[in-house]
């Protein structure tokens, strides 16, 4: 039976998020593993409006099949919500994908053979792995540091050996909160310029910043990319709905490849979501999205300044999710991951963010998915559980 | 440029259906070229009920991200209907899939290496040789007879070298309307059972059976299978949601695969249709599927008789909503077409549902997506076309 599945799928980590959900998917733990939005951050009555208005007004159009692109104004929204950032997109480079992890999904498929060279930030998203890592690429890692991608390495690493792909996160990066230096953009848009890399630019997070000054995209200064957005962070994940920026040449391929995967995404969704976003204020919606993840963030910082030992340290993101935190040289984040259950606290251990393994004393925590009691709470925990952990070494 | 793209991209056929759709998309053309529902068949009030209940009463995780597998009480309903109809499937057994659609690349991603062999039906369905030909296979095509495939050709080639996937269509295949007999559907599953062939039984017509008896599913007979099914026919297309069924051993890959590209299903519209199904009524709702359906196709089947030339031959399914058309030898369908644009209608030449090439006198009609008078038209123009193409040659 060993060669009954495909060999593909011998090269697929388990998502260590889907195991840890499982041991503890209890309602007395509180948990800083997901990568949750808050769900009161969802305008849940304002796409209910919505619905009811495609339902009433358009329904035999929603509920028939679609262009596998997608819902044509839905296109010209997000391509004209770029061009008022400064950044030149047309309708036609847009198609619509179940949320950006689909283009992920696309991006492989489209673009790598077994054994291409795909080069990721270090650490970098678990999911990016998962859905590139189907195609049987090698994953080269560069670490990333405090600006952005580490350019010296990245260099080296193209001169080396030619890469397919070069995967980023430039905006408050999933694990570990860091952003991309606009002297950073400016390097990685003029390498991969002189290269035969395509890099695939990942945005999930770019409208949820809550402070600092707005900074331009790589693709901004290098228009041949793949570029990935999502409706997921700023108005709701259960939607699925994402898009695929891309020039003609490469939105060909991923057309053929997506209309293959599944026809088109759920058209019902795509024409609420372009309701909602033309007929009830989405700048009001991000405000307060932006507002609360920012309050999250302070609250956790300050109670990881108050209750963990000192030799801590901790990224401070100015948007997004994700705080990626240190641990003493020495300390293992999975021996604290276990006794943090026994504290009823949970987070992802940074190990499962490394594709070639990493540093063992980092952990992700996520701020956006609990309220500020459970934030206090919980790191109170965590910080007791980390104390108990030193003291025992 | 070449190698800028994965190898696997060189061996898509384009979708001869999406080239024929640019073509024809003028109002004043009358297309039995496409395979959709009819949009009066779309319960679009009921769905808006059913969106205005969930999103009010459970916005909040509807609008949350969810679990790859899918709604629980949605797999628990189709389940059920299996059930009720004799069809042993555990919900645990049952993941949601964008339309069916997604079941075939998640099969395709699973099971298949490049030059694994896959058996298919001889003609076929387009979108599943695509969404299987970019895993690089090998089609190697059995031919369909009145009461479906050919059990000695599949005897022999399953002999010749072992197959990894077979592909069917049991009930009202695309593009021709056959059904399987129930002898056919025992041998099937006795040659799969007897082999190390994995069996991929799709069923999205099932439902939509206007005439005949109902006969078990080859799965009945068969358990250790992948079984794709589908509410696009159901209900609604536009929704994107479909099932693949599978025991734990496959379940288990596909969930990763599916994982790996999309996360999930859309769950704001898994929820809206678990309420449609258990708050209204969807037997009433395919009722009134199968009986417009039925007058459609025997209206179609009667136009036939009245304005074809003698000499063509044509299927009589029992559900579904497709005819398969054979023009008489030495015609080309190819040719029919272009004859019929200038007539304003459309349809599919039967060659691109072939793997390896096929009969070049085979035309496939749709009699679910046009109502009663354009069917008459239609067939009116399209029965002129076929006599002066007889006439020319």
């Amino acid at each position: 039976m060993n060669d009954l599945f495909a060999k593909r799928m011998s090269k697929v980590p388990r998502s260590f998020v889907r195991e840890i959900l499982k041991v503890t998917d209890k309602p007395d733990i509180i948990s800083f593993a997901g990568g949750l939005p808050h769900p009161d951050s969802f305008p849940y009555q304002e796409i209910a409006q919505a619905a009811e208005h495609v339902l009433s007004q358009e329904g035999k159009e929603a509920l028939q099949y679609s262009t596998t692109e997608g819902y044509r104004p839905l296109r010209g929204y997000i391509a004209q919500r770029y061009q008022d950032k400064g950044l030149k997109v047309d309708s036609e480079e847009i198609m619509i994908t179940n949320g950006s992890q689909q283009g992920l999904d696309l991006a492989g498929k489209v673009f790598l053979d077994k054994d291409d060279i795909v080069l990721v930030e270090r650490p970098t998203y678990l999911a990016a792995i998962q859905a590139l890592g189907l195609y049987e690429p090698i994953f080269k890692s560069i670490p990333l540091l405090k600006d952005g991608i580490d350019t010296e390495t990245l260099t080296n690493a193209l001169e080396d050996s030619p890469a397919k792909l070069l995967y980023t996160i430039p905006n408050f990066q999933n694990p570990t909160g860091i952003s991309y230096s606009l002297k950073k953009r400016l390097e990685v848009a003029k390498l991969i310029r002189n290269n035969e890399t395509i890099l695939v630019e990942d945005d999930p997070y770019g409208e949820i910043r809550f402070m600092g000054e707005h900074l331009p995209s790589i693709k901004n200064f290098l228009n041949e990319s793949v570029f990935l957005g999502s409706f997921s962070k700023m108005i709701s994940p259960g939607i699925r709905l994402g898009w695929i920026i891309a020039q003609e040449e490469f939105m060909e391929k991923l057309v053929t490849a997506k209309q293959a995967s599944d026809l088109h995404s759920n058209y019902l969704a795509q024409r609420i979501v372009y309701r909602y976003l033309t007929e009830y204020n989405v700048e009001k919606q991000l405000n307060k999205i932006r507002e609360m993840y920012r309050r999250q963030r302070d609250l956790m910082i300050a109670m990881i300044k108050e209750y963990f030992p000192s030799g801590v340290t901790y990224t401070e993101p100015e948007g997004g999710m994700f705080l990626w935190v240190t641990l003493p040289n020495g300390l293992s984040a999975m021996d604290l991951f276990d006794v943090a259950i026994k504290e009823n606290v949970t987070f992802v251990p940074g190990e499962a963010f490394y594709t070639n393994g990493g540093e063992k004393n980092t952990l992700r925590l996520n701020f956006s998915n609990s309220d500020e009691g459970k934030i206090e709470e919980g790191m109170r925990r965590l910080g007791k559980a980390t104390g108990k952990l030193l003291k025992s070494t």
